[in-house]
């Protein structure tokens, strides 16, 4: 009887006793990965029994390798395919999450940056600070207009102004700060653009039912597309919700009726009472679209969009 | 008998049946800042006296101000003289203070984005991001050279690397964030230089003795210049260790021995026993230091400087 076994270092043939008779070995891994075209050979050349991970021979043939003539190239060999295994797994969905936590990051520094330009900006300009209160909007007219226009905007002179009169380096200083939040916005915009172009063609149904915010924290939340793509409806639902989960399962409290889709148009769009509904709606259309981009199927988001604008009405 | 009393409005002469005899309006703030001038006048005129708070007479003068002939302008008045108050309150030190709190903020945001940008830059060149430990070094290497030249400097070659192959936009997003950092770590450096330049020029002492990055942080603590020079040298010496402070209060713990003072050269220097010892020396001069630069003494840091350096040997 003879017993072929192929692992990475190559193919070898066994007779009962635990010699090898016959063998190839692989140059690379490149052999390895080839290494279907190679057994064929073998198997044409020998009629050998394929050895199954039961086979109490196994541990026998197996010992032939703890050999110095084969140990370091098998360590090797093995790390190397691990390297490479490690290098294939990055893939589109890994670096779209990155990318989302990135931008959620920067909006959760950009809201700590413009509360402390405010506050020191209020030094110089309290009236202006008070008058903006959206940030974004705020950074963008102190640095585009002076003093004297933003009090002229409120009707104020500056002379009004509860603000001290800075010298020009104490103005500079603050100015600096303001240039980066407009940059860190500018950025920001950025990298939703970016996260949208690489959801298009890595989850064009997702992006299309949740929108691009929506669709990558869930792909966050999920870890990957394909793992996203397995969540039951009912998971999905209330993905981003796991601390309400916890306290349902642990101390009574009510089940969570969405995490993450909480900010879907839809779900806002509904009466307050059939809110759960719509919830339960919407993740179901939205499992399906995520194993629909999972294998790589057809444009069926506009189906499903149309579906739930049937039964709960136009939101956009 | 005749009274004299002055406020914003104006000066005003009572009779003893609270009858305005003679007054003069001020016409604008400048006016009530010059009343001294005004006053003089008064008094040579009037053989009055000046009333004082616990005069039971002050009640019915002041009642004329309710007069709706008084009561708008009064309130107008007062008005513009605070907005005026907090206009000239604005002084060095709070501005001194807003830039070493955005320092801070700068510092955590860069720790929390390089973090990030780490974890994301990883995927495609985790060698590199292993090797360079220091934050700051990490980001200027990875924008000055290539993903080859990186791993070159540590012997190895592309194909070794278990980071994946990125596409151009892929990597570019990275690279984008890199950059920001970057500019951050620019932008903290320029706003030290501000705070030490503002330092040199409002507690030139205070920087000398405890460097810009403790000075400035002595300064958050007590809110003001003035505030921290009328602080005992005892609390100077644990300023920033509030927690332990309280801890020590109520459950027993041990007396702090220093706050943010902890971070000077000397301390890391003496003896692990001794550090007590010249933390207390160090908050004596401390508290020389700035009480002299409160009220722009003249420069004697170098001596307190001496003499520390006599007790505890040279650290610098």
């Amino acid at each position: 009887m003879k017993y072929l076994l192929c692992n990475i270092l190559g193919i070898f043939v066994f007779d009962d006793l635990g010699n090898v008779i016959d063998s190839k070995l692989f140059t690379g891994i490149h052999e390895y990965e080839a290494r279907q075209h190679y057994l064929e050979q073998f198997r044409k050349k020998h009629a050998a029994a394929e050895i199954t991970h039961d086979n109490p021979l196994l541990k026998i043939f197996l010992a032939h390798f703890k050999d110095s003539q084969y140990f370091p190239s098998f360590y090797a060999a093995n790390l190397e395919l691990t390297k490479q295994q490690i290098k294939n797994s990055v893939s589109k969905d890994q670096l779209l999450i990155q990318a989302a936590n990135t931008s959620q990051d920067i909006e959760k520094i950009l809201n700590q940056l413009v509360k402390r330009l405010r506050e020191w900006y209020e030094l110089y300009n309290p009236e202006t600070s008070k008058a903006i209160a959206n940030h974004e909007k705020f950074v963008q007219q102190i640095i585009k207009k002076s003093k004297q226009e933003l009090l002229g905007q409120q009707g104020l002179s500056e002379n009004d102004s509860m603000g001290a009169a800075l010298e020009k380096d104490e103005l500079h200083a603050i100015m600096n700060l303001a240039h980066h939040a407009q940059e860190l916005y500018a950025y920001q915009k950025s990298i939703e653009e970016y996260i949208k172009s690489v959801m298009e063609e890595l989850c064009p149904n997702l992006l299309a039912v949740a929108g691009s915010s929506i669709g990558s924290k869930l792909l966050q939340h999920a870890g990957s597309l394909e793992r996203l793509a397995i969540l039951p409806a009912s998971t999905i639902q209330i993905l981003g919700a796991e601390k309400a989960l916890f306290r349902h399962l642990t101390r009574k409290a009510k089940m969570p009726k969405y995490g993450v889709i909480f900010q879907h148009p839809l779900i806002a769009k509904v009466k307050h009472e059939d809110r759960g509904k719509a919830a339960r709606a919407l993740a179901d259309k939205l499992s399906i679209a995520v194993k629909v981009d999972r294998f790589k199927g057809k444009q069926i988001a506009e189906q499903l969009l149309h579906e739930l604008q049937e039964r709960f009405g136009q939101w956009k």
